[in-house]
């Protein structure tokens, strides 16, 4: 430690344009550190879950080691042998670096060396990748994001063995292999690098952490500011319909960190994007930290990448998976190793949280290093506390201005809303303005489809994006919102929808019975306002608690309504008479709805329409308040879709014509339970026997909630004031009402 | 002890015509006695699981009772209130019954009289359950097949009780309640009481438990030997279009335990009906051990009651959960209630199997009588082992001559082949003669559809057997098996069905590298021949054990034929064109195919096709020599279904027209892994080449299957002679081969 201290007082004492040859002096300095893996070592053997990290890694790296070292020349997309192996190759060294610090056995020097040479004999004259499609290619992969990844870990491999190289194998590794790299991602390809997004922050973080290990000032600023003049045109697009360059974009590491990122730590592509993002920003703030803590890039903006993590934990359900905003695969989750880091990393560099050792306990395994160990030791001394995820609302943009998402939990996750009402999220956002998902504890009730794409298997178009991401996933009518006219939210037009995000009319989760999250969304149809409340309510006489859904739309022109719920599981019951057709078809032509069949179509019985399913073993009911001259329509995905890219999800669709402004109210009603093992099917009946919209308004909406047993809930919304402190009073059916603040919700048993 | 070994001394002193009495001169006698009593009240406090099942039950008998007792007029189907709360009522009763033994306090004895008196009460003027569904209309419940549970367990609570009553209390209840109850079920509804049937014995195992209890050799003579003169003409149809009674059926409990079972203890109505009759065959037999040991009802023919536990446990994916062969919910487990009662009973009087304790482990739960006791101090001792679960063979048949069901397991549980060439099953049964479902491990990789019932939910039609039972779920088209010119086996006849079985052909599980299951059936099509053959293999240069698939078909006409197989997962990739239509439409009128849509139509590119699909994260691969004129077919089902009763299931099928011989030739091949956490597609390719028919005749046929590597291995099956000591030799493409017995296979590497 004595060392170390010296080190951090230099440190301290060292001016910005000082050389960076005095910090960097020693290795390993990036994440690991000569005082961590002194202390690692003097622990080994007392500290179980990192022991146990430490013998699975070993198992892992001897078996690859045993292998023997592969470094074919390039030529598979992401689903192939040659993007696999690379990819392999560059774990394997960042963990066989951190087995070489911790047991001090030199085969794991040696294979890292030899790897490194492998690459350097073969990096001179690799020409760009044979695959085409990307428009940042790269040498060893097909796109120079996953080059990227490749420098962020060797980085690391390379600071562990610095020290056993000669100056003469660090000079030629530098020279013919990590400088031209580092150039390659950077200075020649600026519209990879030079940007806004996650794309970048893996350059960045590439080309600083090599920086940072060979001591290489030019390199850093590089990272951290981006290239000066990039030569890009405006207005270019990446493969993802993103903008490469817009007037004003700064770019580096340090613009990446600021601009993505809100106050409240959203990382404004969507949690599955922020995962992905999550490794390079800690990684390399964490060495920055190590080797240039006077920059503070780690607590940069706040210490917005500490609260990027907590945000991003609060983004999953009850199973750890993350909820899939935008373009997010189903079943990612706080599994994944950049989590395991980033839970290590909060825990160490952060405030101790017990609550993070209840997650690194499920994780299962800690980072090598003296976070990993931080956290090991206190799941052996027992500190570890349940993670509590409570309500919580985060807010978009850079200065947190730019709509958000808001999370209504009640209990332990029992019945979460997750509601979005976001900036557009970069190339990766979705059509989805006022969107939601729903889940009862780790199941999904009302889902989002998620994105359309088999991340790394080649069998499905590479393992790339596929059509029905745009055709489909990224669609308004995909989603649980309002579609108009059969239009796309901003007519599906990026550019345009880029500038714009819905707002916050208020949030509210002060009374844990009564949870509010309220937004208007103003720009996603010319002339059209939509006001989203939705509220999670447990109220007396219910078993489990609802979700309160109130869309209420103002248009001066007659529209076509359409408001989907994607229920998952099968459908129980309903109170509507509808016709099934014997012959399928598309429910229209583009928009995502040429993907839906239409299984069934009918009209509501009277002024309240119900459907119930059963999924997961526990039953649902939707009940919402329609018109006769309603349409209700059984949806089923999977039209025109010859290659089976999409499931074949169901929902419920209430379609409104013909109509201007409206307001449609509904309630999500979980109740009772079923199992094929008790074969007990417990409370599968609605509560509720009626909802009825009594008051809508410029000024006020009110929703009436009838208990099968006669008592009777009502929902006030003020349209007009959000205020906390205003004072309402409203008549109802000869009864008067008074409350202070935007909501009132009483219920007479 | 002593005082049940005087009582065990004078019961085989006893003669078969010796009054009752004297056996049951103590309560309780039936399930629980006095020494079982003695030992589980000297082991309180001791015996960590037995302690935790005695408080759970504590927990929900207690709550029970301060619910206070509720007997309803009888109303609704199995999914509503009357129902349910009858239902708990007994189920509560029984649990009562050992607390009240276990815990001597009076509260519990007090709730039985309580609730047995106002039952009472009740039954005298009742009139039979209003709902006419049903072939034999309950009192309590909707069909007498309740009202029977409901005595089966009301004997056991009168038995823990019967002490605590005057005489003339037990008068009242016994000529009031008991004595009506039992004749109501029996001589008033011979048509449910008097055949070979799970009904039958749940009726049967009613009235004589309740004769144990009350002493009456007439209503035992009745449980064991049916109604002499039960009046019933021949041809009568119950519910399920079986027949109540044809020529020369006997009836009563003995009827019911020498009938349905085979000598392996497979039941011929599937497992998912085993479990749910071996309740009461338990039970029953159980307390005949206990009552009338002399008369050997519970080791009746052979043991066949813990022989069927075992079969039945075997009949098991690796979570646990039934084959769903015939009529049989997806889900119903070992976990259930009958199985724990089964477990404890078999491990107590069977031969103590340690491996029974690691199922009652993980069932985690026993039963409050000596046998949980038994099987809770085996585990507390640490005799857990775990339960393995080999390849078995089980013939169907009173005699063991109707064929059976073969399973071959490769590993532990890593693939198991269900194969059924089994007798008909009863009214429960399905038309689909040697069709197979696919496991790996508790996943479905080509399943059986299973029942088309939501089993005791109300909104389902009441709960009971939905018409698309029979109109899909029941027919042939709905198994992985050859449907000829889109008719069912028999024509769909249960008569014509009920008279034949499909026969073994040879089953060989010695070589756990190559298990060969092999059947013939003769009579599900009019002059054709089937004749069947699936091996389980692993063979080297295969990551996972697959499954081959040799059906070959003899018919002197020609004909069409369809061979689906409903793979469990999302299309991934395949070697043939095929059209997509926009517009869906069903495949057939009839037999199953007006629920099947049309997804895409097309033709194989060569000789073999190829088609992968990826399922619970593992990816799957059919390899099938096909003609070039065979039609490719992908289905959904779905059509036809108003009210959306079937999933959204999908197929492959090959449909071959204008043909009469052929055989078809598949491999299943399981590889290789996907995860959404890591996003590593590993082995997503199938490792084979080209499948081939190399010989196909009357003596042979033989299968090649080229590794992708390189290498070759050929599978030959002897046609005509199964004999193990046969020697062959034949002569392919210039190679010679010999063996003894009925197949080859060879690997060449």
């Amino acid at each position: 430690m004595k060392k170390m201290k010296i080190t951090a007082l230099l440190l301290v004492a060292a001016a910005l344009n000082a050389p960076l040859a005095v910090q960097s002096q020693e290795h390993p300095n990036l994440i690991m550190t000569k005082a961590g893996v002194d202390k690692i070592r003097n622990n080994l053997g007392q500290v179980p879950l990192f022991d146990a990290s430490v013998q699975n890694i070993k198992d892992e790296v001897d078996a690859e080691i045993a292998l023997g070292i592969d470094t074919p020349i390039p030529k598979d997309f992401s689903g192939g042998y040659t993007h696999q192996r690379h990819k392999l190759n560059f774990l394997t060294a960042q963990k066989a670096g951190a087995l070489y610090q911790i047991l001090q056995d030199d085969k794991y020097a040696k294979y890292i060396r030899d790897m490194l040479f492998q690459y350097e004999a073969m990096y001179q004259d690799l020409p760009v990748h044979p695959q085409e499609r990307s428009y940042a290619r790269g040498k060893l992969f097909w796109q120079c994001l996953n080059d990227s990844n490749w420098l962020v870990y060797m980085a690391q491999a390379y600071d562990a063995v610095y020290d056993t190289l000669t100056a003469q194998e660090r000079d030629k590794l530098e020279n013919n292999l990590f400088r031209p790299f580092a150039d390659f991602i950077s200075i020649e390809n600026p519209q990879f690098y030079n940007r806004v997004h996650n794309h970048s922050t893996w350059g960045n973080a590439a080309v600083g952490m090599i920086a940072l290990v060979m001591d290489d000032k030019e390199l850093l600023d590089r990272a951290l500011y981006g290239i000066e003049d990039d030569g890009l045109e405006l207005g270019g697009r990446d493969n993802d319909g993103g903008f490469i360059k817009v007037a004003g974009q700064k770019a580096g590491f340090l613009a990446n960190l600021e601009d993505p990122f809100s106050p409240d730590g959203y990382y404004t592509e969507g949690p599955y994007y922020q995962r992905y993002a999550m490794y390079p920003f800690l990684i390399f703030g964490l060495a920055m930290k190590h080797v240039k803590p006077e920059m503070q890039v780690f607590s940069h903006k706040d210490n917005v990448l500490l609260k990027g993590v907590d945000a991003l934990l609060n983004l999953t359900d009850a199973d750890g998976e993350f909820f899939p905003l935008n373009d997010g695969q189903k079943g990612m989750s706080y599994y994944t190793p950049a989590l395991v880091t980033a839970v290590d990393i909060t825990y160490q560099y952060g405030n101790q949280n017990p609550q993070l050792l209840s997650i690194a306990e499920k994780q299962n395994q800690v980072l090598l290093d003296q976070s990993g160990l931080a956290v090991a030791m206190g799941i052996r001394d027992g500190k570890a506390q349940p993670f509590v995820k409570n309500s919580i609302n985060l807010r978009d943009g850079q200065a947190g201005d730019q709509g958000g998402v808001g999370v209504l939990r009640y209990g332990n996750e029992d019945l979460t809303l997750v509601f979005k009402y976001a900036a557009q999220g970069l190339s990766h956002g979705h059509y989805d303005k006022l969107s939601y998902s729903l889940y009862e504890k780790g199941d999904e009730v009302l889902q989002d489809y998620g994105l359309a794409r088999f991340v790394n298997i080649g069998q499905k178009g590479g393992g790339n994006y596929l059509k029905e991401n745009k055709t489909w996933a990224k669609t308004t009518i995909a989603h649980n919102t309002l579609s108009i006219n059969e239009q796309m939210h901003f007519s599906g037009k990026y550019e345009i929808a880029s500038e714009h995000h819905s707002d916050l009319y208020f949030y509210d989760d002060t009374n844990k019975n009564v949870q509010v999250v309220s937004a208007i969304e103003s720009n996603a149809y010319p002339d059209t306002q939509m006001h989203r409340t939705m509220a999670v309510i447990k109220s007396d006489g219910f078993e489990k608690p609802f979700l309160l859904d109130i869309m209420k739309v103002k248009s001066e022109r007659k529209n076509q309504y359409d408001l989907p719920f994607y229920y998952m599981g099968q459908v129980l019951s309903d109170n509507f008479e509808y016709q099934s057709p014997t012959v399928l078809k598309p429910l229209g032509d583009d928009n995502g709805y040429q993907h839906l069949y239409l299984e069934g179509k009918g009209k509501p019985s009277g002024s309240n329409t119900q459907f119930s399913w059963l999924g997961n073993g526990k039953y649902y009911t939707l009940t919402s308040a329609t018109d006769e001259s309603d349409e209700l329509l059984l949806t089923r995905l999977g039209a025109n879709d010859p290659d089976f890219n999409l499931r074949r999800d169901a929902a419920l669709m209430i379609r409104r014509k013909d109509t201007a402004s409206t307001t449609f109210a509904s309630v999500i009603e979980p109740h009772g339970s079923y199992s094929p093992v008790s074969e007990l099917s417990v409370n599968s009946d609605s509560s509720i026997a009626q909802l009825t919209l009594v008051r809508d308004d410029d000024k006020y909406t009110a929703v009436s909630i009838a208990h099968v047993k006669g008592q009777e809930s009502i929902f006030i919304l003020s349209n007009s004031d959000a205020a906390k402190s205003t004072q309402h009073k409203l008549k109802l059916n000869g009864k008067v009402y008074r409350w202070t603040g935007p909501y009132l919700y009483t219920s007479a048993l």
